[in-house]
């Protein structure tokens, strides 16, 4: 089976539908500050929260289809690391809209020459 | 009533929400590449979509509650404009992030020169 360039859009497309989703979530945007500063154990994540474990998995579940977490298994122990590819692509989609305000800046500065 | 800093913050953070939320769905973010072109009427906005005037309205209206689209009505038209202030502010929070893979990749060049 080949992967058509039709099929890679849709799976892009896909990605950012999940990114953006974790991303509407104060929480979830926490726990990747957190997780920013070091990886951490699910109960170190949970700490600074007053949220049961359950509750921070379910968050963590999102980040990790999003594929914003790596989750590592040791033992008893699940590590999670953040993985910033996913944001990358994020920022890139907003990139395109950074001229408008570029744009604007500029078109204003030239509107201030031309007037003076 | 004074605004609080803790409530400056409460509503920067609700207005994250609504922005990440908003671009979580490829429709919404398919709009808002239209309204970047040039401003729209809701029909022109409906047109390359195959989706009713309803369903486009329904998604416009999610976009108008994040802030990112401006609806002027002009007799029977409504005009949708694209504000782009919150996308910017999106892309500031991800910009926290942009240091992860420029210090991977500076970290590796160091390794690489130390090593050699």
């Amino acid at each position: 089976m080949s992967i058509s360039p039709a099929n890679n859009h849709e799976r892009a497309r896909e990605q950012l539908n999940l990114v953006f989703g974790a991303l509407s979530n104060p929480t979830r945007r926490d726990l990747l500050a957190q997780l920013g500063r070091a990886p951490a154990s699910i109960s170190e994540l949970a700490a600074p929260f007053r949220m049961s474990l359950p509750a921070v998995s379910k968050h963590l579940r999102v980040l990790e289809r999003a594929g914003l977490v790596r989750r590592q298994i040791d033992g008893r122990v699940h590590r999670c690391t953040l993985e910033t590819a996913p944001l990358q692509e994020a920022e890139q989609w907003l990139a395109h809209y950074r001229g408008f305000w570029t744009d604007t800046l500029e078109a204003l500065a030239r509107h201030v020459e031309d007037t003076e």
